[in-house]
């Protein structure tokens, strides 16, 4: 999985090699007994949660009827200052952290959004793609209205607030706006002095909850942001449910008609952190199931199993338990690379790789090397990986992918190349091996890959492996499933 | 005049000794033939009215059909980077400085607002304060409508776009926005590809605009943002006037009923640069004559006038030359106190004004001082600088004040205190004199003001001075005048 | 006075209109009784002497034994935090304020410096210029000892150290290394737990001394440092002189043999605040007797005097009086302009002038000129002022100098251009005249400049005016006077 | 390994699980050939050594005689903007990176110095501890010397100053201050305009060089430092070497009796990175043979190996591969956690690993768990830790640590807590195990590590282990050898 991206804020941290794919976001709520402040929780949440968006953060919170929202570029541990947190009072709020895109990187779409409405303050946070946004956009701009920033987020908000107006049951409120829009959504809302929280109908982006050792709840893209702050997690959040949640408990609202989930297989594959706990399946083990079922459908002669660090780890640990061959280290990352550095020289700018990865010479030298991965994207960074595992004296290097080639896409929350930048797009599997010099190339396949998930293939939008899509996309196929609403 | 206001942010500079008068916000706009970069021209311009607002700045520009917005904290010469104007391209663009207030001191109240609207893109700058924009707010909420900001710019913004969507002719949509207004304002604006500017029926604000020397035109605040990029001043936009700014020359709108004017007495006073033009009159020039005129009002037996500086300067020289008493520059102030600094104990928390001034103990040793500012707000400054200038020596101090007694607050444009907190309406002028210990204090009158202002009373504003405003107040009476619309 | 200087660090300010000539340092050192924190007290000093350097700043205290060091570039009130400060313990202290030059800006020259030595810790902080550290250094070099700076106050500190170790009386140690210094200096020391003053045997940069409001005493380049912490004045150290400072009072060692002093007459005419008093002389009544002496020796048949802000304005306060001619702000400046601000062409570049400054059009339209300032050195920026009081419609501009012309370079303690860039090293006075474009150019004679300073031309050092120097500079004439020690 | 540091700098970043155990820092020196700009070079490879120092770092580079220093407190991506790269210049420089420590965190400890000295410019960079700095100090300061900064590396560098005037041999010199210190030192030195490196007699900190790809030579601290510039390692520098470094070549100057190597063997258990070869072993190597042997020595009845991330993770590999129970990371790192947070109470700050470490339920619950990690400093984050794994319901936990009992404090280059913090100086092994509350705890022998090192005891330092020190330390047992010199 490889890739170069500009980095737009200065304080932001990319992790692992250069990813060309990041997750969109990552939400939380919260709801806590009387003097609680929840702002710290929710900071500490967010940043357990910073591998879904290192670009920009905001909270908002509520203390006796008053919202106060602090949004900034930067990662959670700069943005919260101790001054920061003390002006974000209140048992109460919604957290957001936002990936780092080119060009878009500015203040003005930091999230959460915080308006004044019918039903009084309405603050939300958003993860997904809502793919139906600028139709939606358009017809309101005709009737009148004007929009500050150019994101789906303010366009689901404002739609929430005219609906308040009419409808004051804030559950019938959401449903009604739920029903106009298509594609991924999970929200945390904060509608007057209540918490809500919003899955789409197909479930694409996870969301769960669960309880907090003082008492309360939380609501939060991952279960790990449970972890961190000592919650225990109750379940997921089901597809398509509106979730109200206040100190008594936390009521659930499931639509009339349940649509077939379609869960996004790359929060397994990659974005989710190993240690969450998603849709019912621990990730971890997902990967290296991941791994052992790659061992079976593509076995490898070698004498070294060796992980593209840090995201190939876990894979490769089961392929090397799975097949016998031993696992090693064998290429180092710099923990202290955070950014791109300056390049004195284009020769020095090929090396980029090289600045976060250095072979163990004496692990690599005179092996038959399984390297493996968990995805690829455009095969430049694993081309470069690959030869500087030769460089180190590899005789063969086997490459290993974790999840089927991706050939399209993706629309519903995942930053992506276009078409014409995947390599998988445009080549062949035996071309792709050429292209990034391997000796050989395996990747698992769609089915190995729903049987590690442990879901079936039509409860896993699959749209980039096969480009199908569980929801209509202009342009694109849509999977063979009934209309949404 | 004085008291103290918290500075909220760091980078953010205080002007004069810790006035308690602040004026609210400063506009730009401007329009320059194809391929002028206009952002360092707003920049320049922005600068030039700096002491307008510190708190805050903005620009939007458009280039090719594309609106770009950059709002941020802090002072025109620290948020307009060389990086940050490369983004802001094009031949159009325009520009807002805004005020520090405790408080509301974020990035989401900066300005210009930037909206997609029926009629595209619309940016708005606005410098004023509609006193009608909580209703108005409340009557939209109603209907639907949801508000990102507490502020009354966006409330007039989403007006306009919503007008907009029914009333193609952009004129027309502003004229008749402006008929539901009710306060003061300027503003300037981008409406699709083309700048307005409007100034509220009353004039209350300052507007002007200008031609500038490689083509094409500026409308801004005061003349001296047209001075610094080497413009000519055309003239004042008339109140009640809407511009239409192209290339090709600037199209004015009068209403069709002309209200008489309510400028406000206080920029001349305070407020605007001595070397702006405005509805007519150089602002020196008034100062000067206020100052002239205040020797004869109130003529004192003394040695040598002495002005507060930098505020009191030039009246001081009209009382000087008018009075015959020497001028001397009795009072140092320390040009490098841009911000409070931390006071170690309370003893040198009252000294407070001794940080930034400084007496020439030769110049007042033995003397009978005239001292001469603009305006005295709650007395507590005055007082000080009194003790001062006795504890260098003084032998009697007269203080001599360029504007009435300010008995009642500003609702339209000036951060001013509370009624309760103006000494001047709590007590007589014996009785002000005693709280400041000053041997005598003098005003100027009313109708010596407005004399040397050269307008008739009821050309003016003087709300502040009266209690009498030119627009409905809740609460407060209004000068005997015409409904406005 | 004019030219433009590249300002180094992000932060450091500039006053009046881009002075190409700037004093180099400015210092403070406190006694204070046991239990006073004194590092805010020196910062509301430095601040005070902020004028004298913008560059960095330093301040050094002392608390049960043990010496705390803070320096950092940029402005006093940005470089002490309250988290700064702090760490800055005790009731004894020296700090020091140093100005932007271009190359050496770094945190390196920053001052005070402080050594562990033979006499235990030792901190210096200099203002002033030791012409024979050249030598100096060479010998120690030679001698196997090492440098870490390349400023002369390195080597007068670790001449002390060397000293303390064989003279353990730290008054004839100090003595000892005065005797090999030549040059102008004033010091501020710490030497063990003891406050030391030291001012170089001609006295040529100003050093005085005062007592504090809770007890204990200030020395400072100049008396306003007292005054803004409630101090008084008590007197001048003498040339030569060596105080030892301590809560039971202030001993003064003066050279057993006294030389003729040689004041500084620059601080008079323009570095120093008018508000100081120095070596007996209050330097606003210095200026303003300047002007009237100008007045006298070179009229001017005009309408209105002008002076160039704010370094002018005294002076022609005085010209004014003294002539008779009505004085005016003609010229306003921007109290908001801080830094070079990016400059998007050479056209604009060229109005760089423009930015500070903005005629007041009423006020010079139709009238004859008296432009004052207090010295020319490059002449451009008076050319530049000339030309836009011109096209401000001024009939004739007549240019006033509060200082004979600068002929040759400084040695002793001020920046200031190559005797090349100096206009008057290689123009007569009717050359300059038309160079700047002025009707008239008329500077005022070096026996009225002493004569207003009321001290003897020997009493003073003239070398920038004269060419002789009170020291032997290489290269240079030095004046007919004994030797110095 | 444990212990909670605070971190003085707001911009350093922490590595693992808060190590109480410290590198002091890393070096660099690069010759490069005529036209090569050498500071990027510098700054790659001090990015590579980030993990031995990220409080401070510098660079010296020397440009046609000239030298220039630039030293800033942060990480070398932070530092090292290109407009700081720009100004050094020049085809020959050394660099540092320096650890944060408490109390001397500031910019007057950061390296290199750099001096005028009679031997000309003189820089150097310094990795160890001299132990003997104090009385040589003291007796350099009774001579009459001055010292800036209280660290031992000023004290070497002003003795080399010194000798250069008396012995112009630069090598002789080098060896005669050598001569002089005892403890750990690797030195980069720029001597006029050449490059040395020197090595203590005991060879205690690692030091290598190798080739540049465009010619010319790195010394460097580690190897990985020459890999990421695409160098090639050539050998270790010999202890007690002095290398004089030229394009033409690196000549090796040995001492005249070499003394038994005592290499710090921290640097394979924990402190260099794993993809270094230092001293003939590769690092990752010895780490995976140290688990190895542990599953010899310590072996355990259990289901699941594993490691404390990232330093105890090799250590598991090899044990997991000896004794055959699987391999899995079950407790997760929060990659984007760099700083210590605020932590709003006492409950939540107990937590403090939980911020950085995440147990995986599924892998842990129900198992018999085998912990490794390198070492136990103070026992309260393994603690932590197990508490951890326990309540993620592991049955038992035993705990195997690749470092035989850490009982005596180190002198010689690491920052390590004092013997009564020291855990294992106080309490048996039984008693550690009760403590931490482990089910049971195995340390690797002294006997097994040093095979795994691949050198004799004797050629080790394992003073921390052992308490025999190979130099005199006052109130130490020094190992039974000859005096050193």
């Amino acid at each position: 999985m490889e890739g170069v991206r500009a980095v737009a804020s200065g304080t932001s941290a990319t992790d692992d090699v250069e990813k060309a794919i990041r997750d969109k976001c990552g939400v939380v709520g919260v709801v806590a007994p009387a003097g609680t402040e929840v702002a710290p929780l929710i900071a500490y949440a967010l940043r357990a949660l910073q591998h879904r968006g290192q670009e920009s953060t905001g909270i908002v919170t509520q203390h006796e009827g008053k919202s106060v929202l602090h949004r900034n570029m930067g990662l959670v541990e700069n943005v919260y200052t101790p001054e920061v947190l003390r002006t974000l009072q209140g048992p109460l709020g919604i957290g957001h952290v936002r990936y780092a895109t080119t060009g878009g990187s500015t203040i003005e779409n930091a999230q959460p959004l915080l308006v004044t409405s019918a039903g009084g303050d309405v603050a939300l946070a958003h993860n997904g793609d809502i793919v139906n946004s600028k139709p939606l956009r358009d017809e309101f701009i005709a009737k009148g209205w004007s929009f500050l920033t150019t994101n789906d987020t303010e366009v689901a908000l404002r739609m929430l607030a005219a609906e308040l107006a009419t409808t004051p049951n804030r559950v019938k409120a959401l449903r009604n706006v739920m029903k106009r829009l298509s594609g991924s959504y999970c929200f945390t809302l904060l509608i007057g002095d209540t918490l809500y929280a919003v899955r789409d109908p197909l479930g694409i982006k996870p969301l769960c909850y669960g309880s907090l050792p003082g008492g309360g709840f939380m609501v939060a893209s991952e279960s790990t942001a449970l972890n961190v702050v000592g919650g225990e997690l109750i379940r997921d959040v089901e597809p398509g449910e509106i979730l109200e949640v206040t100190l008594d408990g936390v009521k659930g609202f499931l639509p009339e008609k349940k649509a077939e989930s379609a869960h996004c297989m790359f929060e397994y594959v990659y974005f989710a952190r190993a240690d969450s706990i998603m849709d019912g399946a621990t990730v971890y083990d997902v990967r290296v199931d991941i791994g052992k079922r790659l061992a079976k459908e593509q076995p490898a002669l070698a004498d070294v199993v060796i992980p593209v660090p840090d995201s190939g780890r876990t894979h490769a640990t089961g392929y090397a338990f799975a097949s016998g061959i031993p696992f090693a280290e064998g290429l180092m990352k710099n923990r202290y690379v955070h950014r791109t550095f300056i390049m004195p020289d284009q020769k020095m700018r090929d090396q980029g790789v090289r600045m976060k990865l250095n072979p163990v010479k004496s692990v690599i030298q005179g092996k038959r090397v399984v390297l493996v991965d968990d995805s690829i994207v455009r095969g430049t960074t694993m081309r470069r990986i690959i030869q500087m595992v030769r460089d180190a004296g590899a005789t063969e290097v086997h490459v290993r992918i974790g999840s089927p080639p991706i050939t399209s896409p993706c629309y519903l929350g995942i930053d992506m190349n276009t078409r014409g930048q995947l390599v998988a797009a445009e080549l062949t599997i035996p071309e792709i091996c050429k292209m990034i010099g391997a000796d050989s190339l395996g990747y698992i396949s769609l089915e190995g890959l729903t049987e590690s998930i442990g879901k079936s293939r039509s409860q896993l939008c699959t749209g980039c492996l096969t480009g199908e899509y569980p929801v209509a996309i202009p342009g694109e196929k849509q999977r063979g499933q009934a209309t949404l609403f």
